[in-house]
């Protein structure tokens, strides 16, 4: 096992549960293999673009029934990309009232590579990020996977109610496969569909921010949950042990690396939050672009102007046409430096409060105790509920 | 899955350490894969066995070295193939002043079964069962896998260490797949090296009493340990973070169910601890012999009159041929009456203390809190030095 493929810290966990009325149950197929299968068809598909938006709806009206996981992989910086990805959205579903869950997934950094790297570091960078993008430790609890035993140990009854054929057919398992390039898959690897499910059950989540890609994930979560209960039933008649998670479907807006490839720190092609103005007014200037000087809106045939364009409209400066037709013929150096005012403009106060932060270890590794400990607390209280059903108290 | 072969609670975790002077690390193969399939070689085994002659001789020499871990799956009632193959040696053990951890394997239970059964009343049956036959509570510590977050969360780190095809190559998870006949492998019965791993180094054992056959979980553990310190490294600098377990090795005398068969609880052919002097004389009434009234120890000939021999001279009638001799033409008659006797003579003061302990709940839920507090804070500590090593100290 080496580490193979580049990885965004933010495409990891993010999945699903059940609310507004709750979704029915009778609507999932009832062989587990169908189900699987099915949550990528477009039917189902369907469904779940539509249950995600009768969710977003309910948000603003009742948020006090939603309680909202999502995890990130402390691989490195995060990065624009990761904050109009997924980030900023953290903020505004916290803001609306919902109960917000963030997961550092410590333990998920050695599912495709054979070292933790430098860890510490990042999971502190990433408090840091988390927190000067406006979540409030307060209101929103940040830990980290690493940290909640109870929860890990889920982990042992779940396995028994998956087989490894399932496993197998997980796509991200099958995907991460790949990008290893036949060398051996770990167990952890081959597992994790199992582990993202103890992470999004034992917490009570019953919302996740995923993409498309994501779903069967989500279903693999539901489907343990249910098996959990029909095998070995409940702690109290009249309450689940799980509550269901569901699905807040994300569509990403799709910024490219300054390179014009796919966004990933690998290929140092991004702006991180972290970086100065000056640093990304560097960055900025080496974007690729193209030598038309008349600067238009066309992703398809100019996909790097394109991007800078989102990128600078993502930051306040209008929409993409728009910019454009006020840059005309400025070419590929004005677009640069409005897109770079853009940028640096609409993040200072992120890294203003993310300077401040940095220099606060000691408050970072405070919200995470504390975060830990609301995990900690949870997790018992959910290992209790499954030893009680599982005959397992004494 | 279903409920598969026959399995008997005793033949479960049982597996090894360093202490003697320390086995040398480099006798193992380098590569994991011809160490784990060395393991069962002749001349591996050769070495085990000498090592664990060494081991048995040091024991009453420096008893304070080693620390023990036995493990029991709490699926039926402990019989006197347990007793003779097994328990007995726990108390021996413990008298020796070695330290004593027993673990009750609930989890183990799903395996290879759909549903827990009546997984607390045999848990605190179990207990019963150990307490009886002559384990204290205060020198050693009783405790049960599904009250230990802390060991059950090493999963996780352990599952990155090792690759789907070794975890397939393992003999007790080629042999229970064998045994499901073809039904779908669960995930937990695919990742059982992995937990047995965790149970054995959690607790920094370096003594397993186990069969030949279970040398390669051993060798699993050994190897995780291994593999772990040189990826992850160590929370200080010259102290490992896990002990390595090594084997005793026990030839359990074999005894035949009393139907002349293996002896399996399922076959309902074993006489259980908890029996009355009745029972037992009424179940040996019923047990098979043959119609020669000329009583001769002959195994291979006579498997059912040798294995009632066996059975009486393990409860002290002497040795077989010499019970053999002294009934002469009694017949089987009067070999069962002999081995009723001394079966129910030598279980008589077990079985005395186990109908107290049986009305006793409270106190072996206690005995169980105790040990599983104990165990709890070694694994703790175990995951503490875990977490240091791999950097994840936050």
């Amino acid at each position: 096992m080496t580490q193979p493929t580049p990885r965004d810290p933010s495409d990891t966990l993010k999945d699903v549960a059940q609310a507004v009325p709750e979704a029915s149950a009778s609507s999932l197929a009832s062989s587990a293999e169908d189900t699987l299968a099915a949550s990528t068809n477009e039917a189902s598909l369907a469904r779940s673009v539509a249950r995600s938006a009768e969710i977003e709806a309910d948000l603003a009206v009742h948020p006090d029934r939603y309680r909202m996981l999502t995890g990130v992989r402390p691989t490195g910086n995060m990065h624009l990309g990761h904050y109009f990805g997924t980030m900023s959205s953290w903020r505004t579903i916290q803001d609306t009232g919902v109960e917000t869950w963030i997961l550092v997934a410590d333990y998920q950094v050695i599912t495709d590579r054979d070292a933790v790297g430098p860890v510490r570091e990042r999971v502190l960078s990433l408090v840091a990020d988390t927190l000067a993008v406006g979540v409030d430790p307060q209101r929103s609890t940040v830990f980290a996977h690493s940290a909640v035993p109870a929860a890990n140990q889920l982990m042992l009854p779940f396995l028994s109610l998956v087989t490894e054929s399932e496993l197998h057919r997980n796509p991200t398992v099958k995907a991460e496969l790949e990008a290893t390039e036949g060398r051996a898959m770990s167990g952890l690897l081959l597992t994790y569909p199992v582990h993202q499910a103890a992470d999004i059950l034992f917490c009570q989540a019953n919302l996740v921010p995923v993409g498309k890609d994501q779903l069967p994930h989500l279903e693999q979560a539901r489907l343990i949950a249910q098996r959990f209960e029909r095998r070995y039933g409940r702690a109290v008649q009249d309450h689940p042990v799980f509550r269901r998670p569901e699905a807040l479907l994300s569509e990403a807006p799709l910024l490219l690396g300054l390179d014009g490839e796919k966004m990933s720190k690998s290929r140092h092609n991004t702006i991180e939050l972290r970086m100065s103005a000056d640093e990304t007014a560097r960055l900025l200037r080496k974007a690729k672009t193209d030598s038309e000087r008349v600067i238009t809106y066309d992703p398809v045939g100019r996909p790097e102007v394109s991007n800078l364009l989102r990128l600078a409209s993502l930051c306040g400066a209008g929409a993409p046409q728009e910019i454009a037709e006020r840059i005309g013929d400025g070419g590929a150096g004005r677009l640069k430096g409005i897109t770079t005012e853009a940028v640096n403009e609409f993040f200072a106060p992120i890294r203003a409060r993310r300077r401040e932060l940095e220099t606060e270890e000691g408050y970072l590794l405070q919200v995470l105790h504390d975060g830990n400990e609301r995990a900690c607390a949870v997790a018992e209280e959910t290992l209790e509920a499954v030893r009680t059903a599982m005959g397992m108290s004494y």
